[in-house]
C-alpha cells in the first residue's frame, strides 16, 4: 500500500525528543509512505515513491496530513459504571464529603468494578477503545486499579489482555493495585501497602506467568498523593515490584508534592505522571534520569482547576515530555488525544509541533514502545493517520472536533 | 417514523426557560416521538405510542437519549483561509503587535475573505457546517463580518443563504458589517460608523429585498468593544438598523465593559453576546428586558483566559441564558455545541440539565426561532438527536468526543 501526495508527512523520525529537540516533526512536503504487511518499508517524496513502486495499491492523501497514530501513555481504560451523578452533584455545589456520603468518589467505581465480570468489563472498555481509535489513538497504556484486591485487579487485567488481543487498539499494561486504599483497609494504608507488596504483586507475577507468559511484564504503578500512599509507602510498593522484575510508573504531584517524582527518577521508573506540583529540583532529577514526564492536561481541565503541569520547565531542563488523556471515570472521561493536544497548546504552552511529538514518539517512549510505534520510519509498525486537513497546526488550533479522517493500524485501514 | 424506547426523552417543552426554570428538561423515561413528514406529531410513552401507532416505521432508541438538535446561536461560520500560523506565533510568545506586523489578526481573515468568491466561501463554510451537524447542531445563527465593505459582506451573506438552501443545517442570518474597523478607515471608526449606518445598511436592505424577500430580515450586530466600536458608535449603528426594521444583536463585554449589554436591552435586541465583563446593573437590565444573554465559553477557552461569563448571575437575576460556540477563525474554531456544553458545566457552573436547556430551547429563543425549533413538542420541526448513551448527564461529564450517534433534521436522518 502506497500512501502518497500527503500535503505534510510528519515522520517524527530520530527517536524520542528530549529538551529543545521537542517538536522535530521530520516534515516532508508532498510525502509518501510504502506499507507492506503490517510495517513501513519506505518513506520519501511522492515523486520518488510513485516512480519506484508503480504498481502498489494506492491511497491518495492529497490535501491531507499523514502522521503516526497517537500513543496515549496514561489511561484507566477499564472500569464499570459511571460517575455522571457525582459530576452533577459537584456542579450543584455539593462538597466532597457529601458526595462520598452519597456513595460517590472512587469507592463507587471500585464497587461497580468488583461486581462486574470480565465480559462486562471488556464490553465497557471496548466502547471506550472504539472512541479512542476514532480519535486517532492506535496504541495506549491501560491500567487496572479499580479492584483494589487481587482477584478483581486480575479480572481488569484479563479484560485488558482480551481487548488487546481483539485489536485493533494495541495496549501496554499497568497494574495499579495501589490506586487507593480500599474500604477494608480504611485508616490503615500501611496494612494495604504490605498487602500489595507481599501478596498482590507476587500473585500478579504468578498469574502473568500462567496467562501472559509470552508478553513482557506489565508496569507497576502507585498513586503517591495525600490521601492515597505517602512517599515511604509508595517506595515500598515500587521497590517490591522492582525486586520481582516489574518496570515502574508513578502518579505523582497531582495535588501535593510528596517527592514521588524524584523518587521515581531515582528508581529508574519508565515514567512519572501528572507532575503539576513537582519541584524544580525534581524536574532536574527527572531530566537527568531516563524517566519520562507525562503531563495529563485533561485532569485539571476536567476539574476546572487552574494549575497544569509546568511542561516548559521539563523541556527547558532537558527532560522527555509526553502527554496523555488520563481517561478515567472520575476526573477526565476523555478519549481524545486531539483534545489533550489542544489543552497542551493552551495550558502547557507547547507549540502544535511540540504537542504532536509529545503525543506520538515521546508518548511511545513513556511506555517503552518507541522502537515499534510513535514515528513513521522503515521497519516500524504501520500505525498512521490521515487528517482531514493539510496543515498539522490545525491540531491544537481547532478544538472540540475530530480531524482524524482515516486510521491505519498495523497496515490495515481500521477507521 | 416512530422513535421509541428512548431511555431518556428530553422534550424541553414549555418554552424558553428564564431564571430558575433553566434546566427543566421535560424528561420522559422510556419515551417515544411520532414524526410525520418534517414535523413532530405526538410525544409520549413508548407503551402508548407503540399501541396507538402500530404500523409506523420504527427507530429503536433503546439505551439512548433522544433530545432536540442543538441550536448554536452565535457563529461566524463563513470566512476564507485560516489562522493556524497566528495561533502558533502566539504560543511561541509573539506579541499582538508582532502578529499584526506579520499580517495576522482579523485583518488577515478580512483580506482572504474579500478575495474569495461566493463559491469558495460556500465550499469552506460547508465543511464547517458538516462538522457542526455531525456534532448535533441542527440550527445555527451565522454572521457576515469579514468583508467590512458592502459587496464583500453581501458575498458572505449570499454564501450563507445558499448554504441554508442546500441544507440540512438550517441557518439564521446576521449582518456584522461592524465587526471591526477596516484598514481603509484606520483611525476613523466614526467614519466607518457612518459608512455602515448610512450606506451599508440601506444597501443590505435593498439587496435583501431583491435576493431574499421571502425571508425575515437578518439580524444586525455590532462589536461594541475597546478597539472596535464604542458605545455611541454602536448605538448609532443599531439605531440605524432598527429604523430600517432589522432586529438587533450585539457583541458586548468580551474584554471591557462599555455599556453595550444595557444599551442592547434598552433597544430591545434579541440577544447580547459574550458578556464576560457585564456589570450587575446591566445583568438586571437584561433580565428585565426580553434580551437573551448568550455566553460563549469557547472563546476564553480558546484564548486560555481565566474569565468566563457570570452565567449564574444571569440566571439568578431571572434572565434568559443561552450558550453558543462562537465558531470563528481567530479565537475559537470549535464546531461542537457538546464542547460548549462541557465548558458551560465547568466554567459557567451550569448543571448538565441547565446547559442542555441553554443549548436548545434558550438558544432557539436567542435567535427568535423558539416557536419552530429547540424542543420536542407536537407541531414543532422534527429536529432531533439520538445519543450513544442513556443518560443525558454524559453531556458535560465527558468531553473531547462526540456522543451524537444519529441526527434527524426536518424528519430526515441526515447523520
Amino acid at each position: 500500500m502506497l500512501i502518497h501526495s500527503a500535503s505534510q508527512l510528519l515522520t517524527l523520525a530520530g527517536g524520542p525528543q528530549r529538551g529543545p529537540r521537542l517538536g522535530s516533526l521530520g516534515l516532508i512536503v508532498d510525502g509518501a509512505v510504502l506499507v507492506r504487511g503490517s510495517h513501513i518499508e519506505v518513506i520519501g517524496s511522492t515523486t520518488e515513491l510513485l516512480k519506484q513502486f508503480p504498481s502498489e495499491e494506492r491511497i491518495d492523501a492529497s490535501g491531507r496530513v499523514v502522521m503516526p497514530g497517537f500513543v496515549d501513555p496514561h489511561t484507566h481504560l477499564v472500569w464499570a459504571g459511571d460517575r455522571a451523578a457525582e459530576f452533577e452533584m459537584r456542579l450543584q455545589g455539593k462538597t466532597y464529603l457529601e458526595i462520598m456520603a452519597a456513595g460517590g468518589g472512587i469507592v463507587s467505581t471500585v464497587r461497580a468494578t468488583r461486581q462486574a465480570g470480565v465480559d462486562d468489563l471488556l464490553a465497557q472498555a471496548r466502547e471506550r477503545a472504539r472512541g479512542m481509535l476514532r480519535s486517532g489513538t492506535t496504541t495506549a497504556e491501560a491500567k487496572t486499579g479499580y479492584g483494589l484486591e487481587l482477584q478483581a485487579e486480575l479480572r481488569q487485567m484479563e479484560a485488558l489482555l482480551r481487548l488487546d488481543a481483539e485489536g485493533p487498539l494495541e495496549l501496554a499494561f499497568t497494574f495499579l493495585g495501589a490506586h487507593a486504599v480500599p474500604e477494608e483497609f480504611k485508616g490503615d494504608p500501611q496494612g494495604y501497602t504490605r498487602r500489595v507488596s507481599e501478596q498482590m504483586l507476587p500473585g500478579l507475577l504468578d498469574w502473568w506467568r500462567a496467562h501472559a507468559a509470552q508478553r513482557p511484564l506489565p508496569f507497576v504503578d502507585v498513586f503517591c498523593e495525600t490521601g492515597a500512599f505517602d512517599l515511604a509507602q509508595s517506595r515500598a510498593i515500587l521497590e517490591a515490584a522492582q525486586r520481582l522484575g516489574f518496570p515502574l510508573k508513578i502518579h505523582a504531584d497531582e495535588f501535593d508534592n510528596l517527592g514521588g517524582a524524584g523518587m521515581a527518577a531515582g528508581l529508574g521508573a519508565v515514567s512519572a505522571d501528572h507532575l503539576v506540583k513537582t519541584s524544580p529540583e525534581e524536574i532536574r532529577q527527572m531530566a537527568e534520569s531516563g524517566t519520562a514526564a507525562v503531563a495529563l492536561p485533561c485532569t485539571p481541565f476536567g476539574l476546572a482547576e487552574a494549575h497544569y503541569t509546568p511542561a516548559r520547565a521539563f523541556v527547558q531542563a532537558g527532560g522527555l515530555l509526553a502527554i496523555a488523556t488520563d481517561l478515567n471515570p472520575g476526573t477526565a472521561w476523555c478519549e481524545s488525544m486531539q483534545f489533550a493536544l489542544a489543552l497542551a497548546c493552551r495550558y502547557l504552552r507547547l507549540t502544535p509541533a511540540q504537542a504532536v511529538a509529545a503525543a506520538t514518539i515521546n508518548a511511545a517512549a513513556a511506555i517503552g514502545l518507541h522502537e515499534r510505534v510513535g514515528s513513521l520510519e522503515p521497519g516500524k509498525q504501520a500505525d498512521l493517520l490521515l487528517l482531514s486537513v493539510g496543515d498539522y497546526r490545525h491540531l491544537g488550533y481547532r478544538f472540540g472536533g475530530n480531524l482524524v479522517e482515516r486510521v491505519i493500524k498495523r497496515g490495515e485501514v481500521v477507521v
